[in-house]
């Protein structure tokens, strides 16, 4: 198996299949038709020989991509929500009056990873109203909180003990937990958005979530949204260099040996040779796009609305856009 | 008594005295001559008379001013941060390898309430490395964690829950929250600490905090670190009045008559009649400083080397300012 | 003539009405029936007494106020900036491809005077554009320049002097300049919008600014648009003073007396006895309200929406919505 | 002559010996024996040849590296700033009361773009208050102003074209224009500062500054103080793919004809190469550290207490811990 560094689900199916050229075992895929401008991709993970080959968990990954979201187009937003929202009320668990936590993980201080807190700033906070008139439920609101616990290194614990302390205070049925992913293209930076029903995996992130969020740890269950806000710099000099031979190789007749060594070479060896070589570079390299703190505020707003118009029945997107904007 | 709305115990102390002219029943007070640069007043509530005439839990409440902190000098603010250093190292209770959480009280989108954030940012959070290295004791270091629980009208949870929550999961053996609050005097504004042994009260603070956070409520020692950061306005308001009314005094000759009536309202009585008439300003008005987003910026930085300092055995604040800005 | 401190023209004229209950001379004004959400005040300065007796230059004074603006309903924020760009058009010179330089004056670090280049980072920018394809018109779009100058207090230079030297070299026909501005009124700060053709005055503004920014200055003619985002600290006691007085009449027989002799005294000397009395509370004192930093952001879209369709002539708001933002 | 991107004359140099192992002719190089904490590289173009080879006007350019920065001990960047202020002192021009105008190129909105706007929020400035005054001169200080003109894109116009407009109308006798740059190696970000005489050329920097801002085009002496804030993609792809080639070589005996293949190519076929493989990232991908918001911070101080030391005679570096920060 492949150990090049993705948190996404499809491009973790992209690689298998650029080695085999077949699904992979114990993997369903669905791509429904829905517009040009939106590609959603829904991946099920049905076996553990899928989950070995797919190195996560069994559970749905669906992929919502938007490459128009870049140059930011408000009537595609507003359908990226709406896509967001129908994905995500077909993986919410359906209970009456269901109470929601919204955790952003993430650092406010590293702008490619303040994605979550910045998510959580637009979310439509409600649990206090219901507590305030002392309600248990409403026609157009469920009961949502939202917290932003920080990163180990800022608050010296670990994140899923902040969550699980907070959960078992305030006793939500779901979690929600948004953070920023790191993919292999750079043209998914910002236009991919990956829903998935098996939590946060430990390692994935920009940050350095250790333990598991998941239902197993957190006692309810958890859907992780992602978006990718950087790529791996030796994922992308991996990638490179791949290019860089294929091009060198439709040029030149000579060395055709060495290629074919190259070429041969298993991807993990040559991956974890980049990264040795990448190392002086610090392990704090990011590659990302000069756009990426006004990226930070498009794409979190969509999701915000997204989760808005899916967690409070009543509520549309005009009245998203209307009362709290 | 008197309702007029201070977060200081100082102040609740003057307002008593400038009617009463002697020092409160129950109340003990210390004045420690310090420099030239910081009054430090030591003020203790001993018994039930001085909590209800002081309007605030029996306990310690200690005050550090420094009028010259308006314009930053780095040799005051650093003795500002060894004063308060000392003074917290005073009441921090004594246990070896103490486990200590902080809290940032106060919400960060809002600049004058963004103080305990602030602090939070600047704290050496060590508790993470402690885990890491399997180590219960340093010669140098004590055990610290550091959070920022956010505002209920945000988070949609109490922030007594969530800190709760935490306290439970991390089990430190002391917490110290730290809030902006609102003074009496503009001038008191950014250059008075208070520290209190007391938690924080309900309805203190510019946040909206509900439940008390004190040694009851969360089972560990909870010492408050509090800075003015606003005046209220109805208070300010007030205090013009009054003096208004006696510079007209000395002016006119003339409504004397009227003047000793206007002296003679109970000050309750005058507090509320304009706390009415200011209504239309709104809830939300606050009177602060143009320098506001500097001063929260500089003052917290005080506050975060006398906490590293006080919390670390084996850091000056020549570290300090060395590892850790 | 009143020297209550007040950047809005409705407010002067309030004021004058509050004494004299009758229009001012030299003063038209015209207040067009338009929705029931925003109401206009056009106020045209027409001679020497008027602009004597309002304290300003001859020229158009245009008040927009939706007082429904401070909870943010997105429509009626369109409709505001519709009504805006309407007025902006009846006051901007008709020329054809004319070349436009915005303004945004204030001061970045300081939260309720960051309008101006809040606005700034706004608008839709395209004078490179014609220069890159060296085009001089276009069906769609107008040429438009933005500058943020900063206030003398940071750069050291006159403002005026940074902004004629922009104008020399940029060569604009109109300059547009943005301001934050002080009202009397809690009620008026973020719901108001000034436009007015008569430059900015010196002494205007929550910033510096000191020489006039107008057409006898730069050249070209100067429209300055202005929103409240503070209350004068002295004006809000002064009115609080008044409203107490009118209370405590009602409430009492006695002192009525004083009251006549308060009653009677010249607001001139009232306002100046009470900014000597606010002396303590410091220079840079500032009444604002707690929501001031999400205020700015939303006023400054609806004013750069505003600006951006009236100074693109194929350009509405859909587009606007659409691409800009 | 080699295209690699680089804004570092110590950087052209490198690669020139990396290939030739000479000094490059028309150039004198000095390095003066420092501390072991800061070394200084003076390169001097003196001749066409020089200035042929080294891709850059003829001048000086002083550099100063110090890889401890990285670890923000305080002694270090007070030593930084007294280096780069005895350095500053030797190229500005010798004049009693000189006049500076310090121009913060870049933009506020792109955190790695942002160290010019950072560090004139630091500077001392002091024009006014000469002004104010009536002073032309003063023992401790001299006449400071500071601007932050924005980049073309933000403002419509060039940014050579608003300096020019402000030249004119503030008349200073130098101008001294902060940059972020970009450098080949990560371990130079936020650890090397270089000084130079020549001005900033066109295309230099991360902002899109397109004419040249030198004594030529301002009338007056332009000195240029830049930071490396993020490595070229396409540079850092290059490195690696040597790294790896010389590691394969190490690890492998075949393929020997290939990898002299590869060692002969033309570095600028390589980079080509490279650069068009890596347009699918997208024009606008930018490598740089995790910490650069940090970094900014702190390194912008560095250079602003360097400027206000080396511009104010009076001023040593604990007046600026002092009063300034």
């Amino acid at each position: 198996m492949f150990q090049v560094r993705t948190d996404l689900a499809v491009e973790s199916r992209e690689l298998y299949q650029e080695n085999k050229s077949q699904e992979i075992p114990g993997v369903e895929v669905e791509q429904p038709k829905m517009s040009n401008d939106i590609e959603i991709t829904r991946v099920k993970i049905i076996d553990d020989e899928g989950s070995r080959l797919m190195g996560r968990p069994k559970g749905s990954y669906i992929t919502l991509e938007a490459r128009g979201l870049k140059s930011a187009d408000a009537d595609l937003k507003d359908n990226v929500s709406k896509a967001l929202a129908k994905e995500l009320v077909s993986v919410i668990p359906k209970k009456q009056n269901i109470n929601t936590l919204v955790v952003g993980l993430g650092n406010w201080d590293v702008t490619p990873d303040a994605l979550g807190p910045e998510v959580i700033s637009k979310i439509l906070v409600t649990r206090h109203l219901f507590k305030m008139y002392n309600k248990s439920e409403d026609p157009s609101m469920s009961s949502v909180s939202a917290v932003t616990p920080g990163v180990m290194g800022t608050t010296g614990i670990e994140t899923s003990d902040i969550i699980t302390g907070i959960v078992e205070k305030s006793k939500p049925d779901l979690v929600i937990a948004i953070d920023a992913l790191a993919s292999r293209k750079m043209e998914r930076v910002s236009t991919t958005i990956q829903i998935s029903t098996t939590g946060i995996s430990p390692g994935s992130g920009v940050g350095n979530l250790r333990k598991q969020l998941n239902e197993e740890t957190l006692g309810v269950p958890v859907i992780a949204i992602g978006v990718p806000t950087v790529v791996d710099a030796a994922t992308m000099t991996n990638d490179t260099i791949g290019m860089v031979v294929k091009a060198l190789k439709s040029h030149s007749e000579q060395g055709s040996e060495f290629f074919k060594l190259l070429d041969d070479m298993k991807e993990d060896e040559k991956y974890a040779l980049i990264k040795e070589v990448l190392e002086p570079y610090g392990a704090n390299v990011i590659v990302t796009t000069k756009e990426i703190d006004k990226i930070i505020t498009d794409i979190s707003q969509i999701i915000a609305n997204g989760l808005n118009i899916a967690l409070h029945p009543g509520i549309d997107l005009k009245d998203v856009n209307r009362y709290l904007q």
